[in-house]
């Protein structure tokens, strides 16, 4: 199964989704306008949009109003995305230079703060107070993420508390508000709104540990980077605090991490049972976001939602 | 006259405001904690929140309500401050050092993006739609302002067209809003708004061109950073850009920014007459400052708009 077969009921509606994304960056400042495209045609999974328009169809799905919220997530996502890469001095994101190595680091960091700013002026048009609050408090919650994946780099003693409170702030929290922003934006009953939060969050969750072990055991080729880029931006992820803390074989890798042997570590890791461990993990984060779609009424969307959850146990890239 | 003996009958409220940023920038990641409060603690006028102060007193004054207006807008001053600093890679602001000296640049930007944050989720305290519009807008226009800046860097064939252009998205449309917004929150009729805003606008010009002036005539010690500071970046303000384009002595002034010759080029215009010339400019904003307030109710409040403008005129640091 494909994401795309997924969305096929809802491909005129993300398509539209697209063209918004183009229109809200638009701008006559020409510098802006290539960076702010460049990084949009660079393309990604739209992911975040997809959970609004899904989360809409348990409540009266109305795009306009939808729109006002898949928009300015898919935009506040791409914003931290930008800056990441100035953080990690990242030449490449998904196969395609960066802006950072497209222009510089001081476009790259406004050009940041520029499609956020556009995804508020988005926002600002949807009356609902509680919307902008918890769009607000997840904003805050991913620059602390960011903060503590700078402090927690390259350090070993961290534990798997560290790593899933990380996890959470960098992405399941914003899948988790995607979800639940799009039954709130349709006006969905509050136990389906809560339901729905609680699988974004569990899916997303699931989604990070597989993206952290797909960059150990992915190619350059289908990861678009160099396979174990985390390991080498200091960036410990499950597998590489399971070969360090938990592993038969803890004692050697040990010795490799003191002596910054990067290369021996990833191989250790891709051969190690921490994707094991790791990839179970997921599966039980996947098994909660199944779960607590349990009680909502059956619906096409409902059905997505259980195909999406299983296609991340099984994705590959 | 100084300041602080203007905003003097507000002293209670802004050592309240004071409190609330301090507050509204608290966490427990201790980095974030330690960078965003030494941010904090290196001061600066708070001239923004004293604008919104000012605005609601031709309203309802209610300082819970202005304050969900006053403390967003300095803190969004705060944050393209910290980027700013990425940007110039500047070691020092206001005699102290920047966070991404104490810290880094990575430490810095996220700092920005928290501080941002935290406004944003101040501001959706607010049901007011209009006031989340007009933020916004403004966001996006700091942002423009922003790259155009880059843009404009060591460029000389930019006209004073360019740079007011620079200076408002810059300096004027935060003070341009504070004093509308504080106006707005207090619900004051809208043609006093509306003349608030021009008052800002036109003060906030008059504000940037002074503070580029200084750059050239002030010391270090009344500048915090080393004199000519600005050309020094590349950032080419009114009294260069008349040197370059309208002295008698274009022809000389030229060669040296051919050559590149930084110390001769802000001698010349420390000599020459752009410093006048751009005293001049400044001082028809103030006096259009004052015309926008003709029409407002006479009281305490409109005095200190009054003074502040004055002051400008009159500063020497």
């Amino acid at each position: 199964m494909k994401l795309t077969d997924i969305f096929w009921p809802f491909r005129s509606d993300m398509n539209y989704i697209e063209r918004e994304l183009d229109r809200a960056i638009d701008t006559k400042e020409s510098v802006l306008q290539k960076a702010s495209s460049h990084l949009l045609k660079a393309g990604g999974k739209r992911i975040r949009p997809v959970f609004v328009l899904l989360g809409g169809k348990f409540g009266t799905y109305d795009i306009e109003r939808l729109k006002l919220v898949a928009v300015p997530l898919e935009l506040i996502h791409m914003a931290t995305l930008v800056h990441d890469d100035v953080i990690d001095d990242a030449e490449l994101r998904r196969g395609k230079m960066t802006v950072k190595s497209k222009w510089d680091n001081r476009i790259a960091m406004y050009t940041g703060d520029y499609i956020l700013a556009r995804a508020l002026m988005m926002v600002a048009e949807l009356p609902n107070p509680q919307i902008h609050k918890i769009l607000s408090r997840a904003m805050v919650d991913l620059c602390i993420g960011e903060i503590e994946q700078i402090r927690d780099l390259n350090n070993w003693e961290q534990n798997l508390r560290h790593y899933l409170r990380r996890i959470k702030r960098k992405t399941a929290l914003l899948i988790a508000i995607s979800c639940q922003l799009g039954a709130i934006a349709a006006d969905a009953p509050a136990y389906v709104v809560r339901q729905l939060y609680a699988y974004g969050y569990n899916v997303g969750m699931a989604f990070q540990i597989t993206d952290d072990i797909l960059d150990f055991t992915g190619s350059e080729q289908t990861l678009g980077k160099p396979a174990g880029s985390d390991l080498r931006q200091g960036n410990i992820t499950l597998p590489a605090l399971y070969a360090y803390h938990r592993s038969p074989d803890a004692a050697r890798f040990r010795t490799l991490a003191e002596e910054n042997r990067v290369d021996e570590m990833i191989q250790a890791i891709r051969q190690g049972e921490g994707i094991d461990v790791a990839r179970r993990l997921a599966n039980r984060y996947l098994a909660r976001a199944a779960q607590a779609l349990e009680g909502l009424p059956d619906n096409r969307s409902k059905d997505a939602l259980l195909k999406i959850a299983r296609f991340i146990g099984e994705r590959q890239f």
